[in-house]
């Protein structure tokens, strides 16, 4: 395909030959889109629990990373934890600011739109008194979440929002995360030995 | 109040008499239980940024983690990264998987029900499909997330259920991707220098 030899650049440090020959051999097999990512998660005790991200599923492959990300995770002390690693809100942020950062470099770059440098500020509040049971009508979860974006890119300043769009409008969990996601849930008894 | 008390040892490695503390505490001053938890992301080109975790705000005051923990996000090869670090949506996972075993210890510790050993196991489904721009009809986010807890506990089998509904009906991070929240995005041009 003439469009994608033409661009043979690397573009925001992604190969964009690459991404659009990804995009050419989803289209013929769309199969290859779907994906099933995993983790396992070991309670430590208290608010200690740690996460194996495991293979994963993609492009009818079954994959594995290099080695195996572990990701602990712990409450501060004013959440009776030992705050030896951020927790379980904290990550979710992390999961929100670089899943946005890095929707919006691909599509910029496949957009030959180059960016120099980007920065987030992410801020969510979450307020307890529900958590704690005291008060059924105040939820659990998040009730805002604010993300500030700093960006440096061959854009004018007009446009500048477009490019944001790009991250949040193709980000999955800028999705999953805004609209919800189904989550089921099975349990069984099992007497470790 | 003497049902705190009564109640003075570790539960599930959770210092029970400070959690009654707390809930006594929050039930007088309501605002005590509102937080803002905070992370700044940094871009470091192509797949690849890191998140740092900031001070955040909680019972009336500004606290910090005695470190800062940093944590990395990229791309597998296949989605044309390098495969350094855990990516955005498996992030994700993992804060649901330990947001809902924290909650579940809690609040079994709680009504004194002793948890020996927790795992769980969470897979995501998603169609990159969407993401590519290929078919709007095909969302950017996860279809459905499934998750499966093994766990040994002084419960009989029949009550099972009941005890990991204590962290699926608590767990702020399962409130918040199972209903959604409101997320708010500002940007602005900025020439680092």
């Amino acid at each position: 395909m003439a469009t994608t030899q033409e661009i043979s650049t690397i573009v925001n440090g992604v190969p964009v030959c690459d991404l659009f020959a990804t995009i050419d051999a989803v289209k013929t097999t769309p199969s290859l889109a779907k994906f099933k990512f995993r983790i396992s998660n070991q309670w430590q005790g208290g608010s200690c629990n740690l996460s194996t991200v495991g293979p994963f599923t993609g492009a009818n492959q079954e994959l594995a990373h290099p080695r195996p990300f572990v990701l602990e995770a712990d409450e501060p002390e004013v959440l009776l934890g030992r705050d030896l690693a951020a927790n379980p809100v904290e990550y979710l942020l992390h999961a929100l600011a670089s899943c946005v950062t890095t929707s919006m470099v691909y599509h910029a770059a496949k957009r030959g739109i180059h960016i120099h440098q980007v920065e987030s500020f992410i801020e969510g509040d979450l307020d307890l008194y529900g958590f704690l049971d005291l008060d059924e009508g105040i939820r659990k979860g998040f009730r805002e979440i604010r993300m500030h974006f700093k960006m440096d890119a061959d854009v004018p300043e007009e446009r500048l929002q477009e490019v944001f769009e790009l991250g949040t409008g193709h980000s999955p969990v800028f999705d999953s995360l805004t609209n919800g996601v189904p989550v089921k849930v099975t349990a069984e008894a099992r007497r470790f030995a």
